[in-house]
């Protein structure tokens, strides 16, 4: 043991950090109460599955996995590039949006420099930040919604290097209409990046016409929830090319799944799926805001494929019910600052599971309002 | 066109990068030549494939790919940990050993601190450090070998941080017998990380016993190479539980493909195969050497799964090879540096590939004398 005293040390910012890790899986929390969930939905997936286009791709791409993928992913980004009338040199495809969140912090967010994003956002983001010394500055949300424009007024008081929307947003569900992105683009300063997460912008009724070769917007997307192939671990980013190639600096280039890839392009080709999809998830997210109803409880308006339900009271209650739930077999998630801690957040997903939450929540609500009386 | 000059600009360690990426993948050649190769030997991928308990996971998986993977890797960490006699918790999974690399370097490099690795060792390693701002120290090959104590002599005189050995060695496919990695160790100092790349282990004769709870030590491992799944971006590290724990403070926790996961977790289990294939590739290196031989080439040693090719000359002679075998159809890469860049390196591969090989190499090296002459 004396040896532990002279370990090799972590560099300075690793050192800063802390061992807390953004999210506690759903297989670490069924290993902790000792049975499997019988509803899974706490983590935004899919649970509609994949197109069955992109399942035949990828089985029948299985015995290729023996080959590196593609490290440009140059089919995969020539149909995504199609697909939103860019070129090819305007798309970086990666390991899902947190694998692209954190290539980009780490490009544009030097130590100390000051970075912009709504207290309760993204958890990855904050990681990614706090991981490559970045001084975060947090914009309240304003009516359970993002507050773009103090958003903005908070990258031009701090000079922030990367400024971070989700839209549709993450955890609360709302959207911000077209015409608000487009204002906060207007008072962007133009050496302020930013990161519009549209994770969720398959479901959203509209988004943002943005001129592809603006440098100052990378808007992330993914085929992990639309799509519902969050296991594959591909998402992408669009930017104007000189923002894109610089990604080439730093990525992984060998590290996006080769079977992925050609469940991507199965994926993006299959349209009709993906509508099919848009509406089951439309019909789930109506019938957990009615399941909320029964309850006496207030479903948020969503633009994504979940729906956060204001449980009535604060966070001590509405981390009871999770809680309850999660003994009961249900797995959902919640914010994790107030007031919007006040809700839980319940994944879209098919009907027997959502029977299931229709069973439980009752029981769930009585007893976590027994636990914090 | 005014706002280029005012884009968000980058960080300093980025924007002090080159735009050079480490590899050119076999695509990107393939679409520079305008046809397939018919051999694919220049990737160190294992065209025997993998196992088919493996192919029949990953195929029985596939449905579930709407859920995100395990981000602990639980099941495959367990088995790992029982392959290995260690603990679950002396083992971190990661999108393969590139991904490990960089977050082993990103945890214990700071800007400006030494890194000592061998001259020609692996690009992406070299990459990685100058990606997080390392200053690396280059040690000569010593007799196409790498030169475990003149490496650890350089960290001694440089104070280095990281110390980077592949063993057995790619690209020159030689191994060290345990005995000289043990009196590399012996020397180390505490407060420096050997990462131990063993990216070829299962291939090697024999492989040192190191203690699990030694903090100086990593070893890096892959389902890429014995395993056959280059394209399923899985690997892991090795190390000391303290060391281990670092990379939750930096990884990309839901990074690993879920499909990979168990696919791994067949292929591990799959001890038959592994040794057919460790069989299989014996046999080749015999032919890619009896194919060398035949044209009055020199084979190198090799405790790998390709072969260096000494063409007899130097570099220009083995680049004027390699370009005639690609334009031929055969996918070859080479060492960087000289003198090993004399060589040619083959990775091992079905009959018909090296058919092919046998085929196109006479051509190819008469044309290559033609063109330097």
């Amino acid at each position: 043991m004396a040896r532990a005293a002279h370990s090799p040390r972590l560099a300075p910012i690793p050192a800063s950090l802390p061992d807390a890790v953004p999210f506690v899986g759903p297989e670490t929390l069924e290993r902790l109460r000792g049975a499997p969930f019988r509803a899974r939905l706490g983590a935004n997936e899919n649970g509609f599955g994949p197109s069955h286009a992109a399942l035949a791709a990828m089985a029948a791409a299985l015995p290729g996995i023996w080959k590196y993928g593609d490290p440009t992913s140059h089919d995969l980004r020539a149909a995504l590039a199609l697909h939103h009338g860019v070129t090819p040199e305007h798309v970086v495809v990666g390991e899902g949006i947190d694998a692209l969140l954190g290539l980009a912090v780490r490009l544009f967010v030097g130590p100390g420099d000051p970075v912009v994003t709504s207290d309760g956002g993204y958890p990855t983001f904050v990681y990614h930040v706090a991981g490559f010394g970045g001084v975060l500055h947090k914009v309240p949300y304003r009516d359970d919604r993002q507050d773009p424009e103090a958003l903005i007024a908070t990258v031009a008081r701090t000079g922030a290097r990367l400024v971070y929307l989700c839209n549709p947003d993450n955890p609360m569900g709302g959207w911000l209409e077209p015409g608000r992105i487009d204002t906060a683009l207007a008072g962007l300063p133009d050496d302020c990046l930013l990161l519009l997460d549209e994770a969720y912008g398959e479901f959203a009724p509209a988004l943002p016409r943005i001129d592809p070769d603006d440098p100052r917007v990378l808007r992330l997307r993914t085929f992990s929830k639309a799509y519902g192939m969050a296991g594959a671990r591909i998402g992408y980013a669009l930017g104007t090319p000189s923002v894109i190639r610089a990604f080439d600096r730093v990525r992984n280039h060998f590290g996006v799944n080769a079977i992925a890839q050609a469940g991507a392009l199965a994926a993006l080709q299959d349209g009709d799926w993906l509508d099919r999809t848009i509406g089951q998830v439309a019909a789930a997210r109506d019938r957990i805001a009615a399941i909320a109803r029964d309850n006496g409880l207030t479903p948020l308006p969503s633009a994504t494929n979940f729906v956060a339900i204001d449980c009535g009271a604060d966070g001590a209650l509405a981390r009871a019910v999770l809680s309850r739930l999660d003994a009961d077999g249900i797995f959902v998630r919640m914010p994790w600052v107030a007031p919007q801690d006040r809700c839980i957040r319940v994944s879209c997903g098919p009907e027997a599971e959502l029977d299931a939450l229709a069973d439980a929540l009752p029981r769930a609500l009585a007893a976590a309002r027994t636990d914090i009386a």
